[in-house]
């Protein structure tokens, strides 16, 4: 069965604008710290090494976040993601943030395998695709890990 | 005749990562100065009184960004943006990053007018929808200013 | 006894810079999370209501930080703080981060309370006072908390 | 004669925290662009030529700021520098934030020149020190180029 990876965070000080609520970039700060906690946590892979070592990034190609209300400092923040598809080499999330189980804002965003020497997309190791899977969500939104992994 | 709205800013040290290229989400912080210099600069009205005094903001509702090649320390990324739509509350915008001639994101993007007091939409000022509208981008990709307006 | 608190912290892709290590302004956010922390948790005062209801901000009148050795992007800091002196309306922190053992930087912090509705200093309510006086260093870097207390 | 290297920047909304005041460590990143521009435009040396071509970097060693009043958004803010030592592989800086001829912080900065490559200090090159120069001020807080230089 598919699982979403998941991590509370704080609104913090830093977080917050002059209105009071999170400035909008932050969340996508968040969202990157939630992919690297993910890969870290989640598949037990170090990001910073797969980084730092193995020379690869994964940077966003394309991300669409849809803000349905604002979150207000002292709030706790639930982030979530679920694996959407795998390709070759790019791989699509959907992310979220929920304060008590109230959706504030939701992502679908596509990232890729990318090789900091070259420059050019490289394919998903196999060992991180398998990993990957476990956090695959289906078109019904619920599990289906085998579906859509390939594409 | 429409015209853009677009500034012209050094990609700087702090906005770059392990890889050398822009953290992404420094992207979208790039973008909200843009909108607010658009609002300062290009329409003559200060974000700044309009949030601090009429406590009135313009928060994101729906962002989309593609990112077509990264951007490195030290090139100069040409900020555009132009209005695609004018709603009663909302209005969309479109923007991109440019390094000499070459296209590295765009945006779709969708704010709204919010009282700070009320946090519920308000219509647009009549008098910043004109100048908002000398900024309108016709369906075809260029003037047509008249075009979509009041949609 | 005094105690130091203390909270442990990755250091992120978004912290570093194309050198690798962490872009040094990085690091007074954190600390100001970590005075943030040190208030909700250490303390149990939730900082977000005493900015938020009570209007009352602690802004930072003084800060002096001395950097030993860069962090690198992967490895885990230990941020921690002790209380030096406790005047009226103004208190002092030593901060520092270490990783294994190793110190990395070290600040001497002037604080002070701040109303934000007349912003002019306030004394520090007393229920807090007493709170801050258990993270108390004495002069001799160690214990001491009835020292230095009421400066 | 001694000059100060001095830019104007705009107070923006994503300096800002929900006290409508910037948040002190923005002042960090605008001090680091300020150190950027001095050398880009200031000293006509590319500060990612530096950093990216001959691996040299100038990280912060130590940094002391005072604020004396807040800034607020929308204010516009005076950000200068002088040098106050040029040592062999290290310099000291003095900058300063003002809005309209009131000092709202200042810093004293000490800096070096790092090889990325042996993380070891090297030596200022000998055509950037010339240039350094002519930002010196003097120990009466005017001119005497002349003076500290090679201490």
């Amino acid at each position: 069965m598919a699982q979403a990876f998941s991590v509370e965070v704080p609104i913090r000080f830093s977080n917050c604008d002059p209105a009071g609520i999170v400035y909008f970039p932050e969340f996508f700060d968040m969202i990157n710290s939630l992919v690297e906690d993910w890969f870290t946590i989640g598949m037990d892979t170090s990001y910073a090494d797969l980084m730092m070592r193995a020379r690869i990034g994964t940077p966003t190609i394309d991300i669409q976040c849809e803000f349905l209300k604002p979150c207000r400092y002292g709030e706790r923040l639930t982030l979530a993601l679920v694996v959407t598809k795998i390709g070759r080499t790019s791989f699509h999330l959907a992310e979220s943030g929920m304060v008590e189980s109230e959706l504030r804002w939701r992502t679908r965003h596509v990232l890729c395998f990318l090789s900091n020497e070259t420059s050019r997309p490289v394919a998903i190791p196999e060992a991180l695709r398998e990993k990957m899977a476990r956090f695959m969500q289906g078109p019904d939104g619920t599990g289906g890990r085998a579906r859509g992994l390939g594409a």
